[in-house]
């Protein structure tokens, strides 16, 4: 997929990233380091847990969602970076083994009042895993360039 | 701290986590595994982004934030999980030895209509740096457990 700008999006576009297939050990690894709960941690300890086996951080679900969408190349040139993230929902753990993909619909392309080379482009992120459920959605406003002139 | 359930939780009360420094390889690794942004994980490519410098990953900052929090070890006991992280705000970019300290309120405390023995426990994050700025903010409601009898 191509590179884009600010106004080379348009509200209700859809993209979808490839494949990422996730180890146990990319789980254990991020939650020794980021989420040291036992349920992320600890295979023994997770047995007792939610979902009687180790889950992924839910930080770490947002986070792979948001790299699968970034290496499709299609905000390489424009996005500066986001001052925020909202409405993260978890609606299924994300297991060893699983596989996500993660679609991304274009919600708002809003160019900014006060800046004239950038804008803001809302995307609505939706991660699934290898049976189609939805595992984890949120919406981020990137802060996006326009083309250059 | 002791270890807290369910209706140990007080609507107002405040908790303040320990300190932790970030280094830039910390903030280098994030970034090439999770979040792979040329503002986050290239140093030379950082000089031409919004900050002129790498600055984390906001999911990062996030965990982190989570991290700390957790380390304070009151809801080591009660802790099962979160089904939504909401209102995510980056409002200062984490730089390479900056100092974070996370300040947690309760927000909610609700018991469960269906599952006697758990409730949620809405908690809004402020995360600050060695300046006394606030970083970041975000709400997490938790799953968490009710004292057993």
């Amino acid at each position: 997929m191509t590179t884009r700008y600010l106004e080379d999006f348009n509200v209700g576009e859809k993209f979808i990233s490839a494949k990422l297939n996730v180890s146990e050990a990319d789980i254990l690894d991020y939650a020794h380091k980021y989420d040291p709960q036992p349920f992320h941690k600890d295979k023994e300890a997770a047995k007792h847990g939610l979902f009687g086996e180790v889950v992924a951080s839910g930080f770490q679900t947002c986070a792979l969602s948001f790299k699968l969408f970034f290496e499709t190349g299609i905000i390489t040139a424009c996005n500066m970076g986001a001052p925020a993230v909202d409405n993260v929902r978890f609606l299924k753990p994300l297991k060893a083994g699983d596989t996500l993909q993660v679609e991304v619909e274009v919600a708002e392309v809003r160019p900014s009042k006060t800046k004239p080379a950038r804008g803001i482009l809302v995307l609505h992120y939706k991660t699934t895993n290898q049976r189609g459920e939805t595992m984890c959605t949120m919406s981020i406003p990137h802060i996006v360039r326009r083309r250059p002139a």
